[in-house]
């Protein structure tokens, strides 16, 4: 069921989402929120959009030109009607389309920036999950590997230009092999924490193709306190502990 | 100068250190309790071991025989004088040697466990440090190389042996990427935050040699509180805010 609901807890702007796909999350407003966007920046693209919440989230930093590409039709619904009510359909323009037809359909080396939010987990034969589901697909990795998305964001990025994404803690190792096999540097890095005393479960990633190396690993992400509430950073993020972007 | 200080500040373990000489830090008593010892584990070497405080908090957890190997024949005396005041010279041996010796010197994959707190910089010709000084060689890249190390505790590490160190978050690319050639898979990684809100100083890593898969990032590590006291986390790992291990 199609359901309005606002996209940050302050401010006016909605989003269209849908019980049977997946919800926009917290991962997508850290990640608008963590990448670095320079005053320079004409063109940005966001890749696996779903219903579109980071070039929305984007369009609040910057006025660059901000594209987001969804494969599944009804999620790209919402996207596109959620960007149509907000007004933002000026400055953004979200595209139909499976990842991996980039090539064939947007022109090399032309974009600032490439966002990500991609499916998390490995698919296998044996997952326990039905491959043509809306979640699964993502939630999954059944229509694009992690690795495709570095081949595409490689493509897309003009030199110098920032690729960052949100993946998980576990898949660290296996990002930053893959990062230097499609020529990127690591720049920047944020773990984020459930409590101050549990693992990390999602971690920040930044890199720049052909960059210079120089990481930093910011300051932790901790999203609850130790009664349960948003911690004051998160907090200040998208407004209070409403269950919106829970 | 040589001085006579107390290891941890509870207990009564002492370890000689000299102002002319790098004193030990909290890196070495975070390393010597991140480090997982299993009950089967039976031979323990640390490299660059310097006065020697982390062969000497592993005798506080295990029983395993423990050895340190430590290039500078000044800073080795000191451990050598520690181990035998704190009568743990049945339990460890301190090697005045230098690692990229070691070779030639100890037989291959005999150890469960190598542990390391490396020099950390990078030394370039250009480094405005003096190669000869004995703080420069615990400190900089001048004697040993991040690369040799990895090179030598495959070398030492029996096949499923745990390799721990503890390093500058900039270099965790490239690591990583060094574990991956060595045939090291990545275990166990932990974050040292000096604040809650300050970019990472330290980084905490485990790995096996040929192990499966499966990385955690563990709770963040805290140094100090709002105030600039240690964190309780902190306190209980060596006791209140003196200053011994700062």
């Amino acid at each position: 069921m199609k359901v309005k609901n606002r996209l940050l807890n302050f401010g006016d702007m909605i989003i269209y989402q849908d019980d049977e796909c997946l919800r926009f999350s917290l991962d997508s407003v850290l990640l608008a929120n963590f990448v670095t966007i320079k005053l320079t920046d004409k063109k940005i693209i966001d890749l696996c959009s779903g219903n579109a919440p980071i070039p929305m989230l984007l369009s609040l930093r910057t006025d660059a030109r901000i594209f987001g590409v969804e494969l599944q039709e009804n999620i790209f619904k919402l996207g596109y009607d959620s960007i149509k009510e907000n007004k933002l359909d000026n400055q953004i323009e979200l595209i139909n389309l499976d990842v991996l037809e980039i090539p064939k359909k947007i022109e090399s080396e032309k974009f600032d920036i490439v966002t990500c939010n991609p499916p998390y987990f490995k698919y296998t034969k044996n997952s326990l999950v039905n491959a043509n589901d809306s979640l699964t697909i993502a939630r999954h990795e059944v229509c694009i590997k992690l690795e495709d998305i570095f081949k595409i964001a490689k493509y897309l990025l003009k030199n110098g230009g920032t690729f960052a994404f949100v993946h998980r803690p576990e898949r660290i190792g296996e990002i930053i092999i893959l990062l230097q096999k499609y020529g990127f540097e690591l720049k920047k890095m944020q773990l984020v924490y459930p409590k101050i005393n549990k693992e990390a479960n999602m971690v920040l990633i930044e890199a720049v193709k052909n960059g210079k190396s120089g990481l930093k690993v910011l300051k932790p992400l901790i999203i609850y306190d130790e009664e349960g509430k948003y911690y004051k950073n998160i907090k200040k993020l998208f407004g209070d502990d409403d269950d919106v972007a829970k």
